[in-house]
């Protein structure tokens, strides 16, 4: 059976799903997205992926208001089209289809589509950790909106693997690290959690959010506070953290060992933590 | 008959012309574009863009390959079949259609679509000329690559819009203006000619590029030299340009009337000997 992806209140074969040339999120990056984990059929964390995005959408003041029940409804019939056991989903909203000008036009129908993929967790990155490295944070000035003009990311990224890394660390004219290209990034130092606040170069991941609350209720030691690339060399742990892939420990930063150079006590600690709180979601 | 736009080798009804939801440039603005004049159904400056384009190609690492020649074809057989007598072409390249994952892929197609359509140059902005205001520049550091990673210009313009203003100066933190959002920006000091040089916050405009020829070539005085809002506010004349409006002169910034607040001389001059420039295009 073909994968099916929803666009415009309709149900489509993948491959033949589409938008019109001058969709301004094509044309412009002209609109927002999020990306649902699915663990065992269920979706995780979804009314804060939604609350997130409806912030962004207001941001952009794009005009769209389909409500959180038939959102949901549509992640639920691709989860169930599609069998999708562990994976995302992913949903775009832009401002739709008008002839070409930067302005907003007078009139559009934001665009939305969803896809879904199946995609396993992968353990070996959890058990061994990954290499990063760093490249200066070439971004515009709202990174905090989760926005699809996502070309410095992509850039970034692709400097990573060619360096053989998982990730690239963004980091500004000062040396202070702002986040992955994609990820949230955090150190352990002195037995101390540390995460930057968010700032107009720090996405508010989920993820991130979640494990705040979850680091608050074990009163584990904790600190919001930016820090720079010599602090997180001399970190004991370092990890990365995002919807797709939850927790990532980092055992290499620009060929400097992390640590002991394998993932630590308190990044294992948190996994176990977070995966408890998304079985609870699910058996709920 | 219907309008016909080219996507992939195919000439469809512009209605009908779609990219596929995962393609590169609709989830990561993963693409470049250009905008070429048309004018009395010739092509203008036509290798200049091209040039850039694949300038631009190269610095994203996309792999495509079509030559010159082959563009062109395809470019003046939409103005045919469009009957494009004054307007513009439109060209767009991303990276293709792939699994969503912000590293390039191991394989994909660029996706190359081309778009046309008739608008005149509108004579009345020449003649009154337009007020244009001040903004934050939010943009990231790579704005000399003509990207489609377009949102912070998009929110640029629209500011403008919102404020009665027909374009929005981008401003760095040290009160430099970098150039419109989509425009490079001069002014007329002392009779001398001033546009900022090309740096990372600066798009190397083909119009820019032609004009400093022209004004080479007729030994007007020009520095190439960045300027502030203070040095814009007592110039006698400005004016932005770009490849769709060629030249439009500037009489007010942010309710600051320039100059006598009409379009001065050596814009008017400067309209002229580019449009004489374009003319000696179409007759040749």
């Amino acid at each position: 059976m073909s994968r099916i992806s929803y666009i415009n209140g309709l149900y489509k074969k993948h491959y033949e799903a589409s938008v019109h040339l001058e969709d301004r999120g094509n044309q412009f990056a002209d609109g927002v997205y999020e990306v649902i984990p699915v663990r065992f059929s269920k979706l995780i964390d979804c009314n804060l992926h939604l609350e997130r995005l409806f912030k962004n959408i207001n941001s952009l003041k794009i005009d769209f208001n389909l409500s959180n029940k038939t959102l949901k409804f549509i992640f639920e019939r691709l989860i169930y089209l599609n069998k999708i056991k562990d994976g995302i989903i992913y949903l775009q909203v832009s401002r739709g289809v008008a002839k070409r000008d930067h302005a907003f036009p007078d009139f559009s129908i934001p665009t939305i589509f969803v896809t879904s993929r199946n995609q396993k967790l992968d353990k070996k990155l959890l058990q061994n950790g990954v290499k990063v490295v760093t490249t200066k944070d070439l971004r515009w000035a709202k990174c905090d909106i989760k926005t699809i003009s996502l070309l410095p990311n992509v850039l970034a990224k692709q400097e990573a693997y060619e360096n053989n890394a998982y990730e690239a660390l963004l980091v500004d004219d000062e040396s202070f690290i702002n986040e992955g290209s994609s990820s949230n990034f955090w150190i352990v130092k002195d037995n101390i959690i540390y995460t930057g606040p968010i700032t107009n170069k720090v996405l508010p991941g989920i993820t991130r959010k979640v494990l705040k609350e979850i680091i608050n209720i074990e009163k584990m030691k904790f600190k919001e506070e930016r820090f720079k690339l010599e602090d997180a060399y001399e970190a004991s742990e370092a990890m990365l953290t995002n919807s797709s892939n939850v927790i990532i420990p980092v055992v290499k930063i620009n060929n400097k060992k992390i640590g002991s150079g394998i993932p630590g006590n308190i990044v294992n600690k948190l996994y176990n933590l977070i995966e408890k709180n998304i079985f609870n979601q699910i058996n709920m």
